[in-house]
């Protein structure tokens, strides 16, 4: 499977997905998926997430919690679940508020193998 | 219910649960609840914490994503859920790699209406 249809198989399995990304840690977009209708600035998502994800990297590598895997965040508006993929890159899943969070989640995490290979 | 109570509620009905923790934003820690063999750092765990959730908050007011709820982040050690309540604080539970992050959530989500009312 290319990257791009394991991208579109994560956004049309996952009910409330509105956008998938693959991003680069320098806040560069590599490649997105995103159902017709959503409106995203997908350049400016890539700078902040790519900050918010070398913040919390910064910060479990001070108290020694491991390696970070997975980071999701909720907001009144809506649910964002980001998947390390290697030393470079990372993956996104944006939601509805309302979106099959579980879902996402466990999707990302079987399908972050698959791109891994893709992307090595 | 006192505030300590309901945090040993959450430590003692989710498996896995290694320590709960009410943090301000200026990363003091305000009170805590672990288990017995663990060996958690609070003062230098909050004041890391305090820092990603700032960054957080910055960024998702930057793509304009509604108000920040929730946080989660797995590493290869740890589960870490974290959870507003106000503007000043937030709470944070700890778990095993393990744990059950599920429960966790919604134990966290249920009780932190408690925890605002408590600390109103």
């Amino acid at each position: 499977m290319s990257i791009r249809d394991t991208l579109n198989t994560i956004l049309q399995s996952v009910d409330g997905a509105l956008a998938v990304i693959i991003m680069a840690y320098d806040g560069i977009p590599i490649d997105e998926m995103s159902v017709e209708q959503s409106d995203f600035d997908t350049q400016l998502l890539s700078v902040e997430y790519a900050a918010v994800l070398k913040e919390i990297k910064r910060a479990v590598d001070v108290i020694k919690a491991g390696d970070m895997e997975e980071v999701s965040i909720a907001t009144t508006e809506m649910r964002i679940i980001m998947r390390v993929l290697n030393d470079d890159l990372f993956i996104v899943l944006i939601m509805r508020r309302d979106g099959n969070f579980g879902k996402g989640r466990n999707l990302l995490n079987i399908k972050s193998y698959e791109l891994m290979q893709e992307l090595a």
